[in-house]
């Protein structure tokens, strides 16, 4: 039980800290409006140090359906624990943005567009093209993956793997280079319950200045993610020969 | 007597690294004034760093109040040690943000604006709203309590857990998460010791420019922190169950 | 076989990734335009740190043929190994940017400006002076060589030397400060694979706005990198006697 | 003799990694003019970690005689020892300086300011006054040396005690919360040899337009981080009995 649990908490932490900075780069009434591409970069880098750190002893900390997928595919993982894993996932990812909310609450009143709004939960592509918006995210997926992949353990035969808190901080620097390097175009998400569960929140929520949730694109950042990381448990399958 | 006088060291360190970005960011004549956010985000985490790296070893390095309180509600810090820590670590912020002004004395005389001499000692809203700055520095000190727990030494039992120099890189980077990601409502002062030992400092220096001493917010970055640590600890000592 | 395949793969994500950060900066429709040189310095690093990480424990992560040369000249690696990984590394050089190009596909069509297209192939100097540009690449490279000898093991005897993952840190950051400090004049080859590879792609490639590969800077990130490594290995063994 | 050799290269590749991103900042004609304070702060901290990493396992990386005569006065170092690293810091950062002229050849032949190009050699007060400029570097190096003494290896006993390369990063860091928040007033100088040497380059190369020297400002950033360096030495020594 407490491996979902420790997997809820640690992706709460992922969101709450990874869309608090959008929060506070895009809101109105913040003190971070100059944070930045280098602080997005850098602070999503950081909320995953810190999610990874106090959730990995417990559950291995993937926080990110598409590293739980990634690894059963590859034999790493069992996949009789995905599916609570994921659940587990969204409903984190989905509370962290709750405090998000609250934690910027008089910001939310105070701005008025509603893309922005939207931004400080899921992501949107900077350009709209759902083919390449979908192979932007399989290539940021496939290497946060497959980076996770030697982090978590190396070549070595089809023994389960799983990160220690000793990996927060090459997983955190892996995704402070995604998000330099490759989230340009998308925002990357590179994370299914990351857009998912946050997506959700921002349906729900009473919202002052709520525009739509754009439910047409957020089949991206699922499909997308899911065949990146399997290509990444190819990938390394067929490396580790 | 020496673990209260390196968390009176330590929490010097922090404060003058700390409030020393905040001088040369606002005020007039320095050479960082383009520092911005992430400037702040970055230089708060390395002064984190650097007080805990110097104290950890002989007093564990809360250099916080809300620190030492959450860990004591854990059953991991002696109740009898905290009013010392406090009291040391009220003196440490107060002597650090006088070298800041040291540091920074002709840039202090060359300020006009009021406001921004007061935020080089103490913390101040971006909206102010009481409730809800409050609500914003729960959060802020629950993810860094709660982090601190397992950073420190993990889940095991109700043994006394303490930082050490390896854990300043760890607790640097959570700071600096939490202040790219949540700082932006209150400018996250996550410690009552930081915020009151500079605003008493700013209320006794005779400065040029000096303005109101802004008592009527100082309650919030006490209470907030000190109700954050307290969800912390209960946080932590239900998972460890 | 191995040797050479994680050398690809190790140069692939390096390029990936370092020249991913240059198309978020400066190609059109980006989430990252405001990047900035803190920006391409931090994520070349991360690169680096990434495509060590996953390649030290097989190849040894030269990722370089600057590398390559300069620790067989130092009688520290093969000189039969050599010629596998410099075309290894030119040909993941080469995919990576492909992959760059896939990942921005659709900012690659919404960019007019020749120059900006380029640059996310391979470098040019910011004053144009074949000799001078040489000088910044030779010393740029002999501080990346000289300190990868420091890194990789050190001054003792002639034993043949490697990088491990654990080595990807301290690369990582040497790399951050080669750009920094000394990329300003020509943006930092320092790598003749880095360099040549993305080169033969961007003129390969169906850029719809594609200017001259601009082959008659080519030899300039090749031979002076070449120069500095060899410089940087005399050093090196001068200071071992 | 190897010592006094690693002290100079060590300090050698400190200035030209340190005063590069000052090049890259204010000259004409490089790619990172704008790379403002956050660069300024990371990059010499990043330059104090190759210093430090390429020299520490031979000289102990002082780099700087302000670390060489507070490890001194307090009976951790040999003072027969300290001309010696002096005499090789100060050459190092001149050579340094003079590699960095060579990076970056035709920006300074692009640049008219005299100040920018005196600001790529020696540091000047953003406001001057001898006085206040003074305490500047005496907090700055003060917070630098008693530092060090936490890093390099604790409060045991008199035993002499030197830095080892896995302590590049936090000195590093250490340097780069120096910077980011002490360093306004007076750009941080907090070592004499960072100062001197680099000046005296700069009266004697043929710099196309080139200002005077500010000899008359040169004594304090010597004077200054020697008086830090006791004020360390003395406090670490009363904080060890």
């Amino acid at each position: 039980m407490n491996v979902y649990l420790f997997e809820f908490i640690g992706t709460c932490m992922l969101i709450l800290l990874g869309n608090g900075i959008v929060a506070n780069l895009v809101l109105k009434g913040t003190k971070g409006s100059d944070s930045g591409w280098v602080g997005i970069s850098l602070a999503w880098g950081i909320a995953v140090f810190v999610g990874v750190y106090i959730s990995a002893d417990v559950s291995g900390a993937h926080l990110n359906p598409a590293v739980s997928i990634g690894l059963a595919a590859a034999g790493k993982f069992g996949w009789d624990l995905v599916p609570g894993y994921i659940i587990a996932q969204i409903l984190g990812a989905f509370t962290g943005n709750i405090l998000v909310w609250l934690t910027y609450k008089k910001q939310y009143e105070a701005t008025d567009d509603k893309g922005s709004i939207l931004a400080t939960f899921s992501t949107a592509p900077a350009i709209r093209s759902p083919f390449w918006n979908l192979v932007t995210e399989i290539i940021g997926t496939f290497v946060l993956v497959f980076g996770v992949f030697y982090i978590a353990g190396g070549t070595i035969s089809n023994e389960p793997v799983s990160l220690g808190s000793l990996d927060a901080l090459p997983v955190a620097l892996l995704v402070m280079g995604i998000g330099f390097s490759l989230g340009g175009p998308t925002g990357y998400a590179i994370n299914p319950a990351r857009d998912l569960g946050p997506r959700i929140a921002h349906s729900i929520l009473p919202l002052k200045n709520k525009g739509k949730s754009d439910w047409s694109y957020a089949w991206v950042p699922i499909v997308g993610p899911v065949i990146g990381s399997f290509l990444a448990a190819f990938a390394f399958m067929a490396l580790s020969v």
